[in-house]
């Protein structure tokens, strides 16, 4: 129920920054005027408001007003600033005994609202910005307010016919990614596609067609074909040898430098090798921002290699693809204009909504040639079937995920995703001065993207370092304080830190590593 | 902007029935009492509102209000009752000179909310009893505050510690689709997957790797697997096919008798015939619910011949599956009790967000066997593999798109979901009965789901009866009338209504086919 509240201003009074967390706030000036904060975490925007004006404020967002007139009265539709606190992240499973789960019986459907809040609060509190964990985080105003529309549209990008303004959405969304990446107009084609890891499957499978193109019809006929990746890869390289039959044996891991970046020369080698042992090199599979370090793949020298021993050349950005709108990143994906495909999320660090990935491709034709097949008359009927994206994709229906990315790239522009970058950019070198402080605090390796991997060492030296991230980590998600990730290396354990939440502060990076020291 | 409205009422006053399209409503009553029929439009619930009582009416349902006490007087937060008439189902793109799509300059937010309502607007009004061009339609107050909930809580069913209670949901709605499809316990296991395409993708993969566990490590080495679906069956087995590299040459199509099932006799010829030629007969897709004729293969007589000839039995009932809950409906798939896996599709019939898809197999370990890999360290810690889902899936973060499902079945309980499906054939009978009595509509099959596929036969005998259906389809769309699809036989196109949505009368099926009569 909505409890609407009227209240009066002076000159200058002006509230706090205000989350609005879970419903939209609607407010209208009845009196004076109101400037404005509304900060998005991606951008902040400042708007005026004069009596007799009204706004609204989307969920997730926060705001300030500040009244500028002598008096000022405004009226707003519910003080709904409910912060998940404290943060949801124990694993402890609070719903165990409760039997709100469970299916069978009607229930009504404001019981059914009532189990869907407690969902929302039961589960693990994304919304935070000391959840970092996993590689997106936080729960933007953009992303609702695009999540909300697709529900509702509710249409499949199967057709162009089912959508034909979705389809227009996802096309020039894959235009201005691909032109973004530098590829040459009539050279551009792409999907949104079910995640990074479907991405990755694509570019197996698009490079398996370009080479072998009678598999689609006859099947494999006792080929090997080699896949090189790093030592740092994502693991959905394995699973895409596994479900296009290429067979794990088939993935060839080749060493990284100590910067986390594959070693060309490592790489020819077994190149070489492998045309040598009669098998066939395929393609090579390098990565823009590993999942620990968060590495780039120096793309030039892979490149070379891909030219000179005829491989298909994929990248795996679905971390750190977004690098190529800020300058001060972009430069790590030098090179890039080279590849024959590129996985883009945009759900990760662009904090759209779970999962809005794209597959891209230099190669026009490729993704239909190799996916088109017979049989969906009842479904495609006349249309350009490059436009029936269906044709072109492993899915049938398919739901309209790349709104989430517009609507944040229409919201920030070109510019305002990379100065959101260049933020946590800075946001990262003011954590590494003050990590370098730290006696107990190890930097595992100079950053060169927005993963700050840091070992905690134990309070005192006869404790088992090797483990100690792992502790500290467990028992930071166990007081519900942060629920960050660890990995290890040779020495031991250590914390992952992400960067990526759209409200991150210097000072969260600083709560939990502080946190970790007085574990 | 919220206008709130306050009126006062008289005994025995009512509104009608008023869809609340856009926004949820807030309602208060400040005097006496009113009784409320809440249409959810898969099932209606009566409330009784007395003073002070407040409570809120969803977006997507519609509800009628009647003052029961001799004066009433009730508050609401806005008459939003926006219905979108006309639908929106023409081709022709009222977004082409607009260039509200283009990116690359910031916007503010509330430019972008208002283009995210553009877009609503300008696509096909899926929302709409007259869109049955797909096999879901309809927008239900279920699936839109399922959807917020998901979107909110944004978090991934890829490891439990990231999802404990969204992958306990999950997990519930497998445990409970098998044992409808009665499979004892311990002998079920299954996965939420972005469509029913993935799910038939999935069934083969296991199908393959139960029989050839080596392929996960070596890959193909030159072995023909043979499928065999019907020629009524979806064409993402062909799409399988392609994906895993058994190639579509491998699919075998099998005769479909008169009634569109599977002809078993021929079946069973073409598994001998592969065997002779030296090929492995690897799987049976059987479908339950075709796309056009909504025909189900009898199952019995497959599953005999899978164990005869050691084949996996894969049923697809991404439209058909929901068949099970109602006892008019659930002898269609007598026999799915020996099926080794299962395609169930929530999005479809049930009306939730697009996609959400389970895979349901017999074979309990077999997902985690065939698609568990090395490599993930970073992310899958210390937990019970079976119930880090990451690890039995081929996508890595995953939406938890099984919460969509979850709050239908928890509203409608399973006789709900059965009694909806009871609604369903009776429209059906009723438009049956109809359609048989006008002489320019010819009924293509007997229907035994929810597909009525009927000719229209042109006003003139002169005229092609062979692509007369496809023109009045045409006609039906261009004037925003209704959006059907159609398909076509040996005498030509016919139309295909699809009865699935929530909100469906018979005189939608009627009105429908008056206009088609009118072409």
């Amino acid at each position: 129920m909505i409890t609407p509240l009227t209240s009066e201003w002076k000159k200058g009074q002006s509230t706090g920054l205000t989350p609005i967390f879970v419903n939209r706030t609607y407010f209208k000036v009845l009196n004076g005027s109101f400037e404005e904060e509304l900060d998005l975490g991606f951008k902040i925007e400042r708007r005026t408001w004069t009596a007799p004006e009204s706004f609204t404020v989307p969920a997730g967002a926060r705001h300030q007003l500040k009244c500028v007139s002598e008096m000022g009265t405004i009226w707003q539709s519910a003080p709904n600033h409910k912060m998940p606190t404290p943060a949801q992240f124990a694993s402890a499973a609070p719903f165990s005994d409760s039997n709100f789960l469970h299916l069978g019986q009607a229930h009504s459907i404001d019981q059914v609202e009532d189990h869907l809040q407690q969902i929302h609060q039961d589960s693990v509190t994304v919304a935070s910005p000391y959840f970092m964990n996993q590689l997106f985080t936080g729960v933007s105003a953009q992303m609702l307010l695009a999540e909300e529309i697709i529900a509702r549209t509710r249409t499949t990008l199967a057709t162009q016919e089912a959508s034909p303004l979705l389809t227009e959405i996802e096309l020039r969304i894959v235009e201005s990614l691909c032109e973004k990446l530098g590829w040459p107009t009539g050279k551009r084609d792409g999907l949104g596609v079910p995640g990074g890891s479907a991405a990755n499957l694509m570019a197996l499978h698009c490079a398996r067609h370009r080479r072998f193109p009678e598999i689609k019809q006859e099947g494999f006929s006792g080929q090997k074909l080699k896949v090189f990746i790093s030592e740092e890869a994502h693991y959905s390289f394995q699973k895409a040898a596994i479900t296009l039959g290429l067979g794990m044996n088939q993935l060839v891991f080749v060493q990284v430098n100590s910067d986390g970046k594959m070693n060309a020369q490592d790489l020819e080698q077994k190149i070489k090798h492998c045309i040598q042992e009669g098998s066939t090199p395929l393609m090579i599979g390098a990565t823009a921002g590993t999942t620990v370090l968060g590495a780039f793949d120096a793309i030039d020298p892979l490149a070379d290699l891909a030219a000179e021993y005829n491989l298909w050349l994929h990248v795996d950005g679905a971390w750190g693809g977004p690098a190529v709108f800020s300058s001060k990143t972009k430069h790590l994906l030098k090179g890039v204009e080279r590849a024959d495909s590129f996985t883009f999320d945009a759900h990760k660090l662009l904090g759209a909504g779970l999962t809005c990935s794209f597959f891209l491709t230099k190669h026009p034709k490729i993704l239909l040639d190799a996916n088109d097949v017979s049989g969906g008359d009842y479904l495609f009927h006349d249309a350009d079937p490059s436009l029936d994206r269906g044709k072109s994709s492993l899915q049938c229906g398919r739901r309209a995920d790349a709104v989430n990315f517009w609507a944040l790239w229409r919201n920030l522009g070109d510019h305002g995703i990379g100065d959101f970058i260049d933020r946590l950019i800075s946001i990262r070198q003011q954590s590494l001065e003050w990590v370098k402080r730290q006696p107990r605090l190890e930097l595992i390796a100079e950053p060169e993207f927005l993963n700050l991997c840091v070992r905690v060492l134990p309070p005192s030296p006869e404790m088992n370092i090797k483990g100690w991230s792992k502790v500290v980590r467990n028992q930071l998600k166990e007081k519900n304080l942060a629920f960050v990730n660890y990995s290890a290396n040779d020495q031991g354990t250590f914390l992952r830190l992400i960067l990526a939440h759209p409200f991150l502060e210097f000072r969260h990076i600083q709560d939990i590593l502080l946190w970790a020291l007085q574990t």
